[in-house]
């Protein structure tokens, strides 16, 4: 049996650290930079599995803190695993759960041992580890998974974002220890140390030196902590002094980043995989991605505007339907309007991600130059 | 130019009044007995137009009230005509607004001239006449038209629903002067007279024997009026009364009826067409239709079965997905939830109407049995 290796670097960008790459897994490949569709529950919110892949999904990530809870790990498994339980074909990536425990704030309690919780939908109290972690994961039978981490915010005094990450540092070689990287799905680590240089640098040397037990070594690595509140120019800084750190031929994930710009920053310093639920979240609110940049739909001025969201997307949303008739089914909260607007927001992030792919291969990633990488908000304003 | 007629007579049930037929429009041909996804205000509430289309519809409803009102009558004539506002492929049926206008109740007065009432979106005060109400459907671009009626509810006293009866049939006769049959699409007349045999039959007879000025008489009948707090007892004689009146050659339509059972026994009697928003409302609130009778899936029996909603059903829903897991989308208020158990209950509602179909083709309507047709209630209950 030939063994491939889980993730190949294929294609360099000639003016950045853009590369083309592709992750394979039990599910299928997946050709990198990819960005990650949120299903957080077990659910692209308003997609359907057909609808998701005719998105362009090629991968889309869970959370593994709340499919414990509900519906449980347990239920999940006995169902055959969340892939089959969601009914898509793709790979899927696991969160730990780290950044919504760091939001529950006052109902948790993180000592060395774990985090201490109320459960967000009961109250019960729970309690996970790293290695519980890694037996959840492991049971919901997906293709990636993350570490258990701590996290500090964006605004936490830097002795507490220096502990946040030795913990997860401690965290992440009991994490390494607990699995089995020869019979269970790849486990990534994941880089801490706020918007400090130096601490990324050291979270990130600390990680990759990391070796277990067995010699175990993590798949690939998670830059999380970002995208809380930290500036652009803080965010970029971080990867700057991260990135080029990581090995080559493991795959870096920028964690819960961003809109179309920072996505396209990451890319060009080095990153390969992407999550964020902007694209189904603005959806939700009218508020669509575009070329040209973000519209709100909800705006007057597009109810008689018989032209498709975005002229050059693809989707089903915009070869078949006008902004004046999504400004309609919006505006009378009619749930269509939502899915129609998710169709068009994840597949046009998909659409970038593609562009950005034969743009790296081709040599042509500085070319790109839409205006949606450089604006960010809205145009339209509220009606 | 070879002149099909709009509706065709193909074969008939031994054992019954069932009918076996076929509608052609400008949008295409619809079989009958048909079912229409209700998607009054231009869209079916969770299903896009692939989705709509994967589920077997080959007709759709919207109301011609509501589309004046929002988007506007103009609007959706600038865009195209309603058809191809939605996306969809298939023929456009649009009901007036009759009923729509009757649930106002306070909020309008009824004249000889039509009826005048504050707009349920914003207030504004409009008014709508039958000539009006021709003029807005045309406009709107459907493939078939009802009039605009005058309704009683069911408890209305006998003075009332005679009125209501005789002011639908005056408002019929002047649709159909402000109708030109040649170059516009079929409009139907509609047949009031509460649950009274007598006052059925007398509308039935009136609007079939009416005739316009230039010759011309209606396409089709609905049946209005039922639906509204009736007994089954009640609407089945009514439709005992009315139908065998109808002419063979024009279709029948059962407005706003009902369960798979109410639809049945109206196909036993004659009837060709309907629509109900049982299937899309239903499945918001968690109740699915299946062969068996319907369940309530946020019932705790569910979440660990792994089955899905029916398994005889070969719609999107239960080819990928189990009760369990839409169980843990309901009870987590997963859109998507609302979306799968939309899909599960229109494909059910359309796949009854193929089965039906079949069987009067094949002479074995008697013994279409599923318990479906005889079970009204969700099982299950509550969680
Ligand atoms: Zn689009
Ligand atoms: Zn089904």
């Amino acid at each position: 049996m030939t063994s491939f290796p889980f993730f190949q670097h294929i294609s360099s960008d000639r003016s950045s650290l853009a590369r083309e790459g592709v992750i394979r897994t039990r599910h299928g490949v997946v050709p990198t930079p990819a960005f990650m569709p949120v299903g957080t529950r077990g659910t692209v919110k308003g997609l359907t599995p057909d609808t998701l892949s005719a998105c362009g999904a090629e991968i889309v990530l869970v959370n593994a803190f709340h499919l414990w809870l509900r519906p449980g790990t347990e239920r999940v498994r006995e169902a055959g695993g969340i892939g089959r339980m969601m009914g898509v074909d793709c790979p899927v990536l696991s969160d730990s759960g780290g950044y919504q425990i760091h939001s529950l704030e006052t109902r948790r309690t993180v000592t060395e041992e774990g985090v201490s919780f109320l459960s967000p939908y009961d109250g019960a109290k729970v309690f996970l580890s790293p290695e519980i972690s890694v037996a959840h994961s492991e049971a919901l039978g997906v293709d990636i998974r993350m570490v258990l981490d701590d996290l500090a915010g964006a605004a936490a005094p830097p002795a507490r974002i220096r502990e946040a990450m030795e913990r997860t540092h401690r965290w992440a070689l009991r994490a390494l220890n607990a699995w089995d990287p020869g019979t269970t799905a790849p486990l990534f680590g994941i880089i801490q140390g706020g918007v400090d240089r130096a601490l990324r640098e050291e979270s990130a040397r600390g990680l990759v030196s990391l070796v277990g037990s067995r010699g175990q070594s993590f798949s690939g690595f998670g830059i999380g902590g970002l995208g809380v509140g930290e500036t652009v120019d803080e965010r970029l800084s971080v990867l700057d002094a991260t990135v080029p750190i990581l090995p080559e031929n493991r795959p870096r994930y920028l964690m819960g980043v961003g809109y179309p710009g920072d996505i396209l920053e990451a890319v060009r310093r080095g990153v390969d995989l992407f999550d964020c639920v902007l694209p189904t979240r603005n959806a939700r609110n009218g508020s669509y991605f575009t070329r040209e940049g973000a519209i709100a739909i909800r705006n007057a001025r597009f109810r008689e505007d018989d032209r498709p969201i975005d002229s050059s997307c693809g989707c089903a949303t915009c070869r078949r339907h006008s902004r004046a008739y999504l400004h309609h089914l919006v505006k009378n909260d009619e749930m269509t309007g939502a899915i129609l607007g998710t169709i068009h927001n994840v597949s046009f992030y998909l659409e970038i991600m593609r562009e950005i792919r034969a743009r790296i291969r081709s040599g042509t990633l500085s070319g790109l130059d839409w205006p949606c990488f450089t604006t960010r908000h809205a145009i339209g304003g509220d009606s």
